[in-house]
């Protein structure tokens, strides 16, 4: 049994990780905390049967687990001293935050503004995509959960830059995700009266700050804009590209040849895209690729996943599983 | 023209309100307050191409007016001194909150358990419900306006209680109502997340703050169930009554000739019941009554109307009309 | 292993079934059958990654199963031979129309105007409540699965009229249902742009055809108002009753004891009631009860369950599991 | 008084045009035609206090009316010859299908794959876009009502061809609609619960039957992708331009000076970008333009409209208050 604690539960991947951890047959929760909901049960502040009690930080205890998750706002100003107790206690750590994504400080650095905080835990942080780095992950003392949009860039568009098949490194992603990607935080912006039966741009261009997630992963130069949807969860995206002008819708889709054994990853039948329904609720990640006729090279992909699931906390899980050396789709079926 | 002022422009009903008086014939709108958004647009902060200039409360310009809106929250400690102030400056006065809507100090104390602050407001103050008050509220310097769900109720009900249809005056009145009704403060329970694709039921029974209302204009026992409805505006109320066991569907139907002539209220042909849609953006007010087969005397009511203006904004145009010997139906076409 | 067979695949609750099948441990699905979409998989039709193939009725093969579940319109002709067939082949058969469950062929003809189809199956026919009927379910060769509001009504009313609390055995429930109740085929009423964003009463009174069941297992008299939710799925009934006038909160939680080891039923904490997210997705039927405050023996209750897994899909393989001595919950979690 | 009829009036393109119709100052309505509902009032079928009747084709008083408005399916085998015999007749008419929005007929059958069915009246066909073609709609006999997706492409990219900006022609429109676009016929596609809680995309690349307007008014070629959002009414266009690198966000901005004087077009302030609520209900087209940091001459630009009003019905009224010499905006307030 893999013991595990949460820090920060009661935000929507909290919770999405807590009812994944107290299914999944090889994990013990031991503890997770919360701020002001401290005392309640989980069932006090969610709706839900369950009864997990949340406990104050300073009531969690470190040494009785083998792995923290850290599931905290960006900003939360005690992320990094936990995240540095943890490891120091020779635990491992799979935190949620966009902190430790990016592996060169200085990438960090310039996108953001500012130093990174901790840069030797940059140096020794995995970028979560399991797909992707899996081996690193199974050693990895910390790892760094993917973000949600930049995985349905990413996933889909890895291939086809290992297959050299690009002609034009610039990439559109128009992105559009339900609101549980904007989280539990009150704010006028997720006020169900300025959210339902609307549908908005926002931080279009390069002004995400999740951008460098996708770049980096990439390589690519990519332009991006996300919208807001009003449904709970999911994001769909629909992705420019320009190939080289001789490649064959077959070829294209034989690049994701390297996903074939991939449990969570799917490239859909030619002529079919995905739509959120058939993701919501799952660990898939689809995908469905189509040439633009008439115009040589250039493709449209368009990906979907669950945000909580895929997109944070089963995403989380699958990594734990690489970690413990478990079946990596324990608990996520 | 009517020069009006708005004190609380940054509601639901306060938006709903600007964009009436901006397109009635007859009004001028002077002047509108906001607390943190003073010195903004309209346009800064709901959807809107308005202009609207919004004014701290000290800067709102009285003497310029001949009647103010004060949209306030119910509990705003402003609210009385902003009415009194108003009044001594001989202006005349709506009010959006339920503060004046009881004619009764005593009754006031004995349902929220403490004593009205101003009894000799109450004392002026006239119900806003044209329909049952017109020559009141024609004279009043104080109009109450009516809350959203006791008029799903009460309109419905009064006509059969002065046809003496009876036979027992429990009425059980299962409300829904859209979000908007719950306002444009943050709060969880108006979250996107945790209101959409749900639904629930709140104070039950004889707890909600506006029961006072139904029976002070009724004469009946109410139980009254207020429920959230996944939808931004309206409210339907599903009425259980029982009438005398002999009375027809005729006789009930019969009793509401009174509305005979109202621009606002509809009873709807025998076998209709309005639905939301029917009453949404619109000044309407639609009832349907049906009897239940085998069972004399027990009948059923379903009546609809928009919360955000036959259930508040355009329900105070319609008592400004009035007050100032406009046709009634002026602005709310 | 018991192997199954699905006459009606294609329909939501099909769809549920199949998903709850595929997944069950002591389970084969060996047919499943579809009339247009024959010799497609249910990928084809629903969002979803499961393969399963659909077949015409002609290609199911009946003799390679234990069970078939009849998931056919109400009012389709193929379903009564379909089922005697089965029957006489020897398999037993979990009906989910609403034509085996009423016991007594007379009251069906009272309350249909017309005869039952096949009074002879009416006799065998088992009620497919388990928490009412556990034992005959065991035995039966023909389960009648419940319907999804009747369902809740019965399980929150049984318990008080089993322990005699009624002072006023004629009932107001009040239900609102999500729209995947109203099932998959084409209708106006099922448009997006006739149900989004708006909310009605339908049959209401003693008109809608799952009365029957409501008062069969409860012998209360029942005034029922449907009202259809701009959600997917998901039924809540608020419920007004009137007990004997001495009755106390504390003896009415008193009588839900007899559910006390029931795995899906749940009365809440007192003060507490249930809304839709807390059932959505799981099998739970959920139940609050709070006395009305100075009406000595009138009591609210609000009970809510998913109308595709508890009220439908679920509970048939509830009943599945009772009739071939598996562990109730199999498949269920 | 402007004497009007309408071909097909049970659409919600035809109810929104009844209801400016019935409110506009200048109009008298003769006539409006159903299929299966003639004989019935408006309110029959949709959610209003109208009681408009709807007549048989054949009770149509043609001779009755200055100008016909023909709302049939794009595909109505009747469409063609009601044209035709209104046209004999003398009449002005207004089409809302895309059968004569293409000026050459060559392009229409190049891209439809068939030869267009009355080339004589696409010799006289003027497309219906005011703000493009205000002096020949003032003469036109037969107006070719504009799509709704093609006008949130044309108003926005069209100043800056005719400024001469793009560096690139080819332009990707990702375009997202209400479910109020795809139509009222019954479809899975528009059930409820096959579009709520869900997104998807269809038609992309260069396949949607649109386009053609789009790149004939324009003269870009245009990569297009519609998706489907779960709410009712509005479209949302995110469109992504290569204008010459040295171009500055104000010149590309002082490009659409053009539509100074435009009532119902909106560039909104630098920064800002539309959201579908601030359109929803409005005649207006609104749009903002942003650069995209760090890529010289790379824009995008986000454009928004109601499509039931600016684009469908709002924008025949208009069309019509120019053809008949009246006010534009008369009737659209």
């Amino acid at each position: 049994m893999v013991r595990v604690g949460i820090y920060g539960a009661t935000g929507y991947t909290g919770f999405e990780l807590i009812k994944l951890l107290v299914r999944h047959p090889e994990v013990e929760l031991v503890f997770a905390t919360a701020r002001s909901d401290a005392g309640k049960q989980l069932c006090d502040i969610f709706p839900t049967m369950l009864q997990t009690p949340l406990v104050a930080v300073e009531q969690a205890d470190l040494a009785a687990v083998d792995l923290v998750f850290t599931c905290l706002p960006h900003n939360a100003p005690e992320l990094v001293p936990l995240v540095q107790q943890a490891l120091a206690a020779g635990k491992r750590v799979i935190d949620f935050s966009d902190t430790f994504r990016l592996r060169d400080p200085d990438d960090y650095e310039r996108r953001r503004g500012w130093p990174h905080p901790s840069p030797e835990l940059l140096a020794i942080a995995v970028y979560g995509l399991p797909e992707l780095h899996r081996a690193q992950i199974r050693q990895a003392h910390l790892v760094a959960n993917t973000g949600c949009y930049p995985l349905t860039a990413i996933v889909p568009l890895w291939p086809l830059v290992q297959a050299d098949l690009f002609a034009d490194t610039t990439v559109i992603v128009d992105s559009k995700s339900g609101i549980s990607g904007a989280g539990r935080a009150l704010a006028l912006k997720t006020h169900f009266g300025e959210t339902h039966e609307t549908f908005s741009a926002y931080n279009i261009g390069r002004t995400h700050r999740h951008l460098g997630e996708m770049e980096q992963e990439t390589g690519l130069h990519i332009i991006f804009s996300p919208h807001l949807l009003p449904v709970y969860r999911g994001i769909l995206s629909t992705i420019y590209i320009n190939l080289k002008p001789e490649t064959t819708l077959e070829q294209a889709r034989a690049a994701y040849g390297c996903y074939r054994d991939e449990p969570f990853l799917r490239l859909l039948p030619a002529g079919q895209l995905p739509e959120l329904r058939l993701v919501q609720q799952s660990m898939y990640l689809a995908m469905g690729i189509q040439p633009v006729a008439g115009d040589p090279g250039r493709f449209i992909i368009v990906s979907a996943l669950d945000n909580l699931l895929k997109g944070a906390s089963g995403q989380a899980v699958q990594s734990m599983n690489i970690m413990f050396g478990l079946d990596e789709t324990l608990g996520l079926g």
